[in-house]
Formats: C-alpha cells, sequence, structure tokens
C-alpha cells in the first residue's frame, strides 16, 4: 500500500469491474456502505463528449463513524463521506485509493475528531490490504 | 459570507426546502450540476434509528474544471465532486455552506491546480453571494 499527501493506494492485478467489486465488498466488511458513485467516464462522455479511461468515485460511509464527527463538528459534511475511487490503470491491472481521513481532518483542525479520523483510516486500511493481492 | 479553515458560509433566512432549492439553482448559473445528495437526517434515521437535524450533502460538479483538474492530477477523484452541504439552523432559518477548493487543493499540494482550484472558487464564491439577503 502507497501513502500519499491526501490518499492510501493500491495497484491490483484485476479488470476495473472486479476491483470495483471488491472494493465495494472490501469497504462493507470494515462497516461503510456505498452512498453514492460517480462514473466520472460516464459523466465526461455525456457532459463534455470526452473520451476519459473507467474510473468511479465512490462515496463510502460508516454511519456510526458519521454521526460521531457531525456531531463533534457540525459542519464536517463538507469532507463527507470518505471517497474511495477505482480506476483502470492498463490491461488488467486498476488502482484503488481511499481519501486519508487523517490529512482531511487536518485541514478542518477539531482535535475531536482525530478519534474519528484513526478509527475510519485504520478501517479504511484493512480494507484496502485486503484487496493487496489480487 | 463567513469563511472558516475549509468552507465558505452563508446563513440564510430561508427554510430548509427553500434553501436547497435556491441553491441548485444558484449551483447551475455557475456551472455546477448536482451529481449525488446524501440526506444526512434520513441516513441516520434508517441505519442508526437516530434523529438527526434536517441536512443535506451535494456532491456538485462543474464538468470542464473537474475534467482539467483530473488531467493534471489523476487521483484528485479523491476529493471531488466538490461538496455543499444545506442544513436547517434554526424555524425558518438555514445554512449553506461549500468546501473551499483552495484548502482542498492546498492537501493535494500540486501547483497545476492551483487555476482550476481559484476558478471553481470564485464560481462557489458567486452562487453563495446571490443566496445572501434571502
Amino acid at each position: 500500500m502507497d501513502e500519499t499527501a491526501y490518499g492510501l493506494r493500491v495497484e491490483v492485478s484485476s479488470t476495473y469491474e472486479q476491483a470495483v467489486e471488491r472494493t465495494t465488498a472490501a469497504l462493507k466488511a470494515e462497516g461503510f456502505g456505498v452512498l453514492t458513485t460517480i462514473d466520472v467516464k460516464q459523466t465526461f462522455k455525456q457532459k463534455l463528449d470526452k473520451d476519459f479511461r473507467k474510473y468511479l468515485i465512490l462515496g463510502a460511509c460508516n454511519p456510526p463513524l458519521a454521526h460521531k464527527a457531525l456531531e463533534t463538528e457540525l459542519e464536517i459534511g463538507l469532507v463527507l463521506p470518505c471517497n474511495v475511487i477505482v480506476y483502470e490503470s492498463g490491461p488488467g491491472k486498476s488502482v484503488v485509493a481511499a481519501m486519508a481521513p487523517l490529512s482531511a481532518m487536518s485541514v478542518v483542525g477539531n482535535p475531536g475528531l482525530t478519534p474519528v479520523a484513526q478509527e475510519a483510516d485504520q478501517r479504511l486500511r484493512r480494507a484496502l490490504r485486503t484487496l493487496e493481492g489480487h
């Protein structure tokens, strides 16, 4: 697993479609439901008539964690849900990445959110680790 | 309009329902379509059986700007679309806030994104300003 300034990231030897399916299942196992799905390729084709790689933005939400976060900081909805992206990186290869909750929370600057961000971080790491090796 | 560490914010003398409608129209006038909608109140009731104030998270996307951002930094999907929240702040009063694109982009640390973030910032400010006074 790689860490970027704002994301946790794995490259997997799966087709995009398999990666989407496995990512959704891995998130579910950690208590994250997918509340929203944006098909970036389809959106750009429809709105701009431009071609783009297969690319999905999933809005993943762990309801108890989201509830704690919103009780602590009402406007934290501006950085919720937690984005997870899946895109095609080559033939039979895909990238799955999740927003790093600790970096998102650092922008907010409310120390009360740290425990929630840490738990979200651990759960997302576990979810991404189960995808490694596929 | 107030500015927080991560958001642009206005409080309006509108019911929540009016605020949602006006916000959607104001975003549209600046080229942002609403791609996703999360009803936070409903989600918490369904998933946790907990009551929460009326609160919506809208995923607003300006397709040409999103395309430029993704061409510049492939994994920027982790912070797209731009979240706009609307919530009830009292009887006949609502808050509308948008994620501050410049603060989101500062986490990413790619200077190539600055012009796109600046344009998104200006458009969101104009959209929120049209809500002021209502």
